[in-house]
């Protein structure tokens, strides 16, 4: 067998545990299990549809990380993780989707024979994929156990991108370029929505600048009209009709790294109600991104859009702003930091931020976001380069 | 606002609604909380990219389901749902990603609210999205409730599809069709694996017969040579290479409902260990299919293969097929029966399952896989007409 086509050098990934080791040393914890996808990724990297069934990354004080997950993805573990073959360990297929055996069970009994059944045990007591009942399970096969809350212990470690993982973001950005001016190329009233779908998704997965694409962690987004007040609609068959406004929410994905770019379109002449909430976004973003240098917090850039919009007129107090890297569904955010009044995270260089305002009427909706780089010193860069305005055709 | 295209009529979600309440009944539970997105959308109808933060559906043993979730979505449910605006509650957006704030405090009020603090309340304990403190939340705001552990309590009400619903599993089924004509006309030596993706995906969302296609639960899985003993790696730049296998296992949807079909493509001349299965595969699709019939179990299904397979000289005891239908990321699976021995579920007509028989070799791996659905009388129907071989260009 080859040797796994690794996205990062081994001294990233050694970084990477350093990190987790510190955190982990800092709130005494003897091992840490972690289920959440993406941080299985940042820490090992593997990669694979697998996370529909339990499994995760045990991370002790010392020696290598162990993946754990169900027998048959054990092959995809040996074709993408760093660890040798020691460190990959499959339970068997009868703990799939079976009431009456759960797959924490081997967990348990393989915390057990590492001798840690009575340790202090990080889980993520709030992610996807960890659930109430593979706590309850870990909980009655260990009960010498301390399991101890470690959610977003390891996406915390991720907030700052490494060099090698910013070239990542721009391989994404670029590609998040390429799919809007495809889609603003395309679209056009009385196209079906969900063959201008078909347009994005080709140029997401095509990749651009000789990078191919993957799949981002949520579909494209685009709602029409009176429907763009909801945010998180996705597509359907319907034409796209004149005199209505569709927002594009959507991500290029470079080996699992994000860049989401949010424009919105309009056909016809908008009316002055969306040409306001244009100009307060515009301003706001650049208000936003003027805030967003090392020293300064999270809250201070959710501080400088908001009082922008109440400069505008528009009352505004949602979250506004996320931290994006590497992800898996459901959500392409790192669920730490949120651009978020009141919000204490202290920006440092090479953290990444997704810059969100949006405006949501009852009968329209209005994005035009950016994902945003804080840099050594002065303002964020913005890592895509299109123009920053309500489109109209 | 106009009124929401669900995608079925009342009289199916009543019966959905019966279907459950019976459950509910026969478990003693007065109220059921549902976090998994596919029974929120089964139950009500609602649909939208949301279920990265929490949300649910409120079911009592009268009155409206309530949708619950983040107040942005609301808008969401207002153009998804069949309920009236009094059925759907929306929570302020602080708690969102909120250490400090957990959503299910809002919902144990809410509960409080409808004077069923002290309940039997049922939860999807093994559920995605349904977290361990998302349960520890509940279970502390809600001291004298009882907590009982309901899940799949709605994914089994799901298992036998109404006609409309199988209407929707054939509208899948043809765009699961022109996928695999796709993939099949396109794919060639030296090609870019992503660059096949970018067709596959944009023949998804088009859709057959004019039908518009919508986002399947999984992306489109295709690994080659090797890389196929993985059964769950999705894609990557690398050149399709002669003399390799490359199996596509890959879903067309259709408003949410799924019918899988997995074929396997070989460049040249196949050796004759992968033909041996291929004859295995076929035949043991041949007497899984002539097994499936009303009255048998899913575990007869589950040994016509194996005995099959066995006599074919190949040993497999995995999974091999599961109930699908309307799902969400990450599974297009129901998570109810399985294709798998001693599995007693006694097969009714109008059950749809993926019937997929994979066999993966340390070199290389072949699926050749069918959505079959349970009939009156007889065998089952493959719902995708597409020759059952391996194919070879």
């Amino acid at each position: 067998m080859t040797a796994p086509d690794l996205p990062f050098d081994r001294p990233e990934y050694n970084r990477r545990l350093r990190l987790v080791r510190a955190e982990m040393e800092a709130r005494e914890l003897d091992l840490l299990f972690i289920e959440d996808p993406s941080n299985m990724a940042w820490l090992t990297g593997y990669d694979g549809w697998s996370f529909y069934v339990h499994q995760g990354v045990i991370v002790r004080r010392t020696g290598n990380p162990i993946w754990w997950g169900r027998a048959m993805d054990a092959a995809g573990a040996r074709r993408t993780v760093w660890m040798g073959e020691e460190c990959i360990a499959g339970y068997d297929d009868s703990h799939v989707q079976n009431p009456s055996k759960h797959a924490m069970e081997d967990l348990a009994a393989r915390i057990h024979d590492l001798g840690l059944s009575a340790a202090r045990i990080g889980v993520e007591m709030d992610n996807y994929y960890f659930s109430a009942r593979a706590f309850l399970t870990l909980q009655r096969d260990l009960p010498n156990a301390v399991l101890v809350d470690a959610t977003g212990l390891v996406n915390w470690q991720r907030l700052v991108k490494s060099p090698a993982e910013i070239t990542f973001m721009r391989r994404a950005a670029a590609i998040s370029e390429h799919m809007v001016d495809g889609w603003l190329d395309r679209a056009e009233p009385g196209m079906a929505k969900n063959d201008l779908v078909a347009g994005i998704l080709s140029d997401a997965v095509r990749g651009a600048d000789g990078h191919w694409g993957d799949y981002a962690a949520i579909v494209p987004m685009l709602p029409s009209g009176a429907d763009a007040a909801a945010p998180h609609l996705t597509w359907n068959g319907a034409a796209l009709q004149p005199d209505e406004a569709t927002f594009f929410e959507l991500s290029g994905c470079y080996r699992r790294y994000h860049a989401p770019l949010s424009r919105t379109l309009y056909f016809g002449t908008p009316p002055d109600e969306m040409r306001r909430a244009e100009a307060a976004v515009v301003a706001g973003l650049e208000a936003g991104i003027a805030a967003a240098r090392p020293g300064a917090t999270a809250g201070d850039v959710a501080a400088a859009l908001f009082d922008t919009f109440a400069a505008h007129g528009i009352e505004k107090d949602s979250r506004c702003g996320y931290p994006v890297g590497l992800s898996y569904p459901p959500d392409w955010g790192e669920r730490t930091a949120s651009f978020r009044r009141g919000d204490g995270t202290v920006l440092e260089p090479g953290m990444t931020f997704h810059f969100m305002p949006g405006v949501w009427s009852d009968s329209w909706g209005l994005e035009i976001t950016e994902t945003i780089l804080i840099r050594e010193d002065g303002p964020a860069e913005a890592l895509c380069d299109r123009p920053r305005a309500l489109f109209v055709k």
